[in-house]
């Protein structure tokens, strides 16, 4: 166990961006808001896997939405603790600890926020290793625990729950829920015990958000490279595989919201005047390609950096004659099985290209 | 108390068809679980709203949704019955009685399934006298019952909950939620005591409804004229006055599904070879004009049946060719008061004609 204080969250909101690759919502608000609730409630208790007892019950938590609409429509930071609440009063159980579903962008900063409010400790895991535009492309799903119920609140009161069988209809429901909510809602879901989550989760992903940001506050304050200090420390944790996947300037941005996500494509002409790359993008980037190479694809993070300061950019920031650097991971093996990619690799998203591992298996 | 057993369903399911102006489902299915579910179950307690006890606590119910989906989508019959433990379980109150929320059509006889099955009374009204094609469009909101929770399952076994303060919220969210169901979904809504049912329902739709079964059949068998004895029958209830608007020869019917509800427009072409009549359906029929002239416009009642039988004839199973009379029913005065008219009238429904009650008021 240790304690998440506010002069933590500037490393975090930053790690999170990387791993948000593009999406998961801007970690700024999210940060904002963990920073609000730490400063009336106190810190933070954080508590890796193996300290969870095993017959505590937690939830997951995060908010859903296109993270284009984040933006303008600002969470009032009380939506998540009433989706909780909601999610006691229907089901009679109390919550012992929560877990973040996400890894990436603003939902690794959003369960602090409900800690903080409710004094329960945080799981440093999450179902995600990164973060992925659906609620079924958890590594919870993929292991055998149910989506459902899904407890959502909105920032006006609103309350909704859904009880399927189905992960991918607990998806489909709620995201039309989220759209009547007008595109953004917060949620509490997969509950579980202490001893599935330590099977099924994606490890310390809260302290890997952390451990870039600081990764990245440090080679700049050195002025050093912060994307080769990023891509040296991303080699000596559990996901192990970090690239430079190519360079360039964005001459072109495709973006609309469809079916309640912001989908499109980001077109970066390299520096060394090659064939232009392409980023596909479905809340997060999902593949990078040049011509018919494909360069990374998911799970993998593609994760689009500002090429001065490797500061991770959200796809709702992106914007024409941004210098980027395109930063490729690897993810750890447990979101690589069979299982998995079944789950949230090339096809789970209709891309035709086949996965394979960015460094080798 | 009176008992409704299976000999009821036939006059109950055609009176429907008439009070459903169109919309509410096809009460064919309806009857048809009925029918399984009294032979199942045994006869079912009708109740009138003054025999409720004041503190008795009940649900409305009925199903949502575009009537032309439910002619594809056969409810299984199980899911007003999972709605309604779904509130249960969600609120820990026990229902002691349940009510229609819609009079019309298929929701006309959904109510005799749910009360057969769990042997709780029915409470004879409901909180349209009609059919409406929106959950805000009931007596129990204009005069202030909340229509939330609002406890939703389609026939697959998927649950949803709506908690919201706004009936017009909970329609939209509902509405969202019914679409991702299939388009067409059972629920449990406004919830209330007896004494306040007692004060916002339109008393004896369910009587009423079996009553013009009954005088159609009765006009039927003794080869009278059964759209002049519906007539006669209905100024002799609380609704007062009823008319014939017009007859004619469908010669066009445009007709889709838009946001979860079945709209178009009707022609008829009148036997007397004027002007032909327009009727604009949304689920319902809402407005019946002939030319620049308003003929009947909601609340009241928009009725268009077979020439030679005064059947019913539901939105989605008009075709081109048929011969049909169009009758028009004054709503009681309930649902005539300013507070009603600004839930259920012309504007509600973005027409620009004002509402002038058939018959005058």
């Amino acid at each position: 166990m240790r304690e998440l204080r506010a002069a933590d969250l500037e490393d975090i909101a930053a790690g999170a961006a990387v791993l948000g690759t593009g999406g998961g919502g801007d970690p700024y608000i999210g940060k904002l808001l963990a920073r609000v609730a730490i400063e009336r409630h106190g810190p933070v208790r954080l508590i890796a896997l193996d300290e969870l007892d095993d017959g505590a019950w937690l939830v997951t938590c995060g908010a859903m939405g296109a993270p284009t609409i984040v933006l303008e429509k600002v969470p009032s930071g009380e939506e998540m603790l009433m989706a909780l609440r909601h999610y006691e009063a229907v089901t009679g159980r109390r919550v012992e600890a929560i877990m973040p579903f996400e890894a990436g962008g603003l939902n690794s900063c959003l369960p602090i926020v409900l800690a903080a409010q409710t004094g329960l400790p945080l799981v440093d895991a999450d179902g995600m290793g990164r973060a992925f535009p659906q609620l079924e492309m958890e590594t919870f799903h993929v292991y055998g625990v149910p989506a459902a119920p899904v407890a959502m609140a909105d920032e006006k009161g609103n309350l909704a729950m859904v009880e399927t069988a189905d992960a991918a209809k607990a998806e489909f429901m709620a995201r039309g829920i989220c759209i009547r909510m007008g595109g953004q809602a917060s949620l509490v879901n997969y509950p579980m015990d202490g001893a599935t989550a330590k099977r099924v989760s994606v490890p310390a992903t809260m302290s890997l958000a952390q451990g870039i940001g600081q990764v990245l506050r440090r080679a700049r304050a050195e002025k050093a490279e912060p994307l080769a200090a990023l891509i040296d420390f991303l080699k000596t944790t559990h996901y192990g595989h970090a690239e430079c996947l190519g360079s360039g300037k964005i001459t072109d941005i495709e973006r609309k919201v469809e079916n309640g996500w912001s989908v499109g494509i980001v077109t970066i002409a390299p520096f060394d005047g090659g064939e232009a790359y392409a980023i596909r993008i479905q809340n997060e980037n999902l593949v990078m390609e040049r011509g018919a190479q494909v360069l990374a694809v998911v799970p993998d993070l593609i994760c689009v950096l500002d090429s001065d300061t490797a500061e991770a950019i959200p796809t709702e920031r992106l914007r024409y004659g941004q210098r980027v650097d395109v930063l490729g991971v690897r993810v750890p093996p447990i979101m690589r099985s069979a299982e998995a990619l079944a789950v949230f690799g090339p096809a789970a998203f209709g891309l035709g290209a086949s996965y394979r591992p960015l460094g080798g298996g």
